[in-house]
């Protein structure tokens, strides 16, 4: 089960990640092995077309994985992106991008989490990811 | 060869791509297959630790590729991403971003991209990224 | 909802994909969008450490969500892999190993699946991969 | 540089991959940071269409990787790959397949390399890669 709660995760990311904040993306939910982000959509995070940009998506994704790992063991800052592999499956609408991540695995050295992400109202998703952490050793 | 030179390349981002223009890259050079990105580093891509942050480059080898594609085939506006993977390599310096981007295939439908990243003056690469996009009917 | 169950899948295969046959996997149940194999395990299958090779379940996977695409769409013979992405979570038993192939797309011209492989008798993921098939227009 | 040689290699693959040395694959040269493979292409590597099966072309690129990596660290026979990404970029004829390894990342946790195949006697790639291997501590 989590060791850190929505509150705790949102403060510990507001102090060590500044500039993260700045994409506006907030954590709504975490539970066992998973976290669910929304990532309000303005108009910096669109593209030709008016819809959501590739790199707002990655993002997101990025930090959906964070954020779940982070709940399940605490404060590791040093954890550090190793890959990270990203489907575009359909157009996002404007509405907020709902991001649902669940940890595959969560080893001493390595997690790997898949994330689908949906435009909010949709049930059909507009990105699958699948991110890998590496975590230092303690 | 190219159908589109750099001044070209330069003028139609900053037409259909505003927010893009927004992160700072600079496009270089393009030849026959590659083109090669400069990402200056400023405080809002960094991330703790003072490195580079993994969504500015992702960013930036989505946009290498793209700008790859259309120096080869011209204005197609609707290509799309429809998937990245980024393996992140070395933790980058606080120097600018060089992206170098070669097509690996260009078909009717889909185009795939290899992008190597450095840190200015390094020849070790920081990430290494393969992106495709979807080429609409013409 | 599919099109061609498994009693027509399986013959399908056995006529246009004499070789493959050979990797002895069985297909158990299609859905919606979905479907489920099972691959014995046979030495030949197995590394040192008696685990399953990983070109064992990247073919798995791969077969995977080719049959979700032509249950759902019939027989199109030149769907080809695009490509494909797999984590490997945990070390296989050997056992054998069961996928479960979910369509997250299937468009005129692309399709991508999500596969999740268990060794049979565990609810822990010993591999995750996406696939992607280019469809040809018809 | 290398500290096993393409003799020492191939030796090593026979006595601990008994089944892989069945794929076929040969061993051509290694050198700092890669290694070049031949895969020989029989009726068994082929799918309809006359074309080499996906499964010959994601083993052969894990194999060369590996193969990279033994040459530089030399016998670590615990190395295991935790992911591994390939776009299939062309048709191949059924002529050999040849397999270039670059090492992009050897660090003491993780190796990444990049593997680029060709048909024999065409200089047009018809598949990329990107492998991961996770090397046990020593």
């Amino acid at each position: 089960m989590p060791v850190l709660d929505v509150a705790q995760l949102t403060a510990l990311f507001e102090q060590q990640f500044p500039q993260a904040i700045e994409t506006g993306a907030v954590l709504e939910e975490v539970g066992d092995m998973w976290a669910r982000l929304r990532q309000p959509i303005e108009h910096r995070h669109l593209r030709p077309g008016d819809t959501v940009s590739g790199p707002t998506l990655m993002g997101l994704a990025d930090r959906a994985v964070y954020t779940a790992v982070l709940a399940q063991i605490g404060d590791v800052p040093l954890a550090v992106t190793t890959s990270l592999h990203i489907d575009f499956l359909r157009k996002p609408t404007q509405r907020d991008v709902i991001a649902r991540a669940e940890l595959l695995k969560l080893g001493k050295r390595l997690a790997v989490g898949a994330v689908t992400m949906y435009s909010d109202g949709s049930d059909e998703p507009i990105a699958h990811a699948t991110v890998t952490y590496s975590i230092p050793p303690r």
